[in-house]
């Protein structure tokens, strides 16, 4: 096996289609459907759910919360602290996705808002996102930009500067809690042709933090092991980005637990 | 023929391809896409508008108003409350989704509030949902909890107690005007590894409803039987549910009328 | 080759994949995935914004920006208003998709508001949307209704009363910067059965502008031709609806620049 994460991203796969964690989303206007979808797919049960009437239960009764800035605007970022808050009471655990921080100030300050009143298990952006989140100057241009390439030294230092565990994915992710860091070199090149796969990456991350959240390292290791391998089996159906997204969709829900281990390209530093 | 149902669903479905109604749709962010095309498929020409300066208009030029609460907030509320009014005027019929009803007290609430204010020609959800409308103990988790199956009779009694006619769906449906009762037995498991194909069942609902609203049962009947021998086709295309929800519509554009009534696994109690 | 348009279409193509034109939506909630998708599959990098605390930066970085009414409301048409004052100071050319103008008077009066308080490079709708923002007495029902067939010389005749380059898209569409006209008569007709293809289009022309804003009937002629060619590849290898929008993606992304204008059956007046 090429990983010593502990659990395994099978072992974590096999806890997912058990548990069938519940996923609250309060995510953008873009990947409502696919991220529905992706998380369906991988065995888990998602909500969507912004209204400030209900957001504290749903995150509260939920297994994880998935914050993504996409297309965000400030009553739906009211909702996110809301929901956030909701969550860090229940010790429900909390992912967000800071999409474009670094493009606009109101992107960049909202994703760092997010994790200074809030208790966050996890990040997951690109390597660009991630710099201007941490105070880096960013190189961010678009939302699907991503950035130059992230070590796992940075990966670390963004880490530790952040004070959670964050996944900076590209061709290689590099991942880290701070002190270990994890790469991670599965995928396919059509992965960057399809919008919001990395908001799926995301809400993957929040399934596998649902059934794993006291070791957020390997809950998104998993994730994104899985879904880069069902990226590999979908790359092999395709005959282009619209065929890949339905593919795709097919191999996450196809991926075997058994097997998830040995496919994974993963170096733990 | 399995079916008694009058008109048949062949029959209505001719009606669909020759009226072309005209659905209005309030419904969630997540299916926006999705049932839109489904709309298209089945030969309907659907609408999407909240805005309060038109939904009027258009609910009261509708054949059909779909009003969906997957991801309400109070100012759609307000819009579906309006749009509803003006179908009630109109005489366009409405068909309302309780999405999550029994997971929150908002759903559950706003849900009731809908068939309080509006006369509502149909209700369908699955058995958690309609049992918690009908002020039943819920046992609803998210919004794809099903709630364990529905009997004829439990359909009977909660459509005499929310005085509007009912479809409870999951592996059968159960739907009932409070006086006859219908079971479809068609479909397949794919149906809920998709996200949004209940919300699919309550859009045709409407189309079906656009062109038959003084028979909602047998409109609904056509709706579900519709849906769910296009799933049983779609079926054997599909490799997972994203190749599935392609062949969906698919099958759906592609449902013969003609020996619709044959494939219907439909029993009228 | 059938067009004497210059630049080419196949040219423009050329320039759109090797500049990656960053195109700003501010869209409907019905296609916003697959609007995104398609940018990308052309080669354009799409993003969606629509908070009043970041339009402006989004709408001044951005190569294009493109303003879709179809689910509007009123906040989001100040959004429109407040990006599109953006993109005129920066020079970033603008383009409106009219969705159900002279179906309600909200989407009549907002299509010519945004023509009246902004400068707009083009106009993208069907025939009767574009006959009711020239004044015409509408033959609109719902959003997917075309109207009856336009002429060369109604083309003319709106874009010189509306002041701008117009596209009016059926079977064969009919372009016009108030004096040149264009006529394009490739496609297929399951354009029509897939929700948001119009609104694909004018996604597009967003992406072509964004590389040829100073000859804007350049520019949708070159985005009208990509994309009913990319529909002409993806009918071949459609079973229906569902499959020909997953196949047009394909199609988009795989799209020759080098044989385009070969199959283009543009006609020039």
């Amino acid at each position: 096996m090429a990983t010593t994460v502990s659990p395994t991203p099978g072992e974590l796969l096999a806890r997912v289609r058990e548990q069938r964690p519940l996923v609250h989303n309060i995510t953008n206007l873009v990947v409502t459907n696919v991220t529905a979808n992706a998380l369906l797919a991988i065995g888990a049960a998602p909500v969507m759910a912004h209204a400030p009437e209900e957001v504290e239960i749903m995150a509260a009764a939920a297994d994880a919360l998935v914050l993504n800035i996409g297309t965000l605007t400030t009553p739906w970022v009211e909702a996110m602290l809301q929901a956030g808050r909701a969550a860090n009471g229940a010790g429900t655990p909390v992912i967000v996705d800071p999409v474009g921080a670094g493009f606009t100030p109101f992107r960049t300050d909202t994703s760092a808002r997010l994790l200074r009143e809030l208790t966050v298990a996890a990040v997951r952006g690109n390597a660009g996102e991630l710099r201007a989140l941490a105070g880096a100057a960013g190189d961010v241009r678009g939302v699907d930009a991503a950035g130059s390439a992230a070590s796992a030294a940075e990966a670390r230092q963004i880490a530790r500067g952040l004070g959670t565990t964050v996944a900076l994915t590209g061709p290689v992710d590099q991942l880290s809690d701070g002190s270990s860091v994890v790469s991670i070199a599965n995928g396919d090149a059509l992965l960057a042709r399809v919008t919001g796969t990395g908001c799926i990456a995301t809400a993957l991350g929040g399934a596998f933090l649902g059934v794993a959240a006291d070791t957020p390292l390997a809950a998104l290791t998993a994730a994104l092991v899985s879904l880069e391998v069902a990226a590999e089996e979908a790359a092999r159906e395709a005959r282009g980005p619209g065929t890949f997204a339905a593919a795709l969709l097919d191999a996450l829900s196809k991926l075997d637990h058994a097997s998830l281990d040995d496919r994974a390209r993963v170096e733990m530093g």
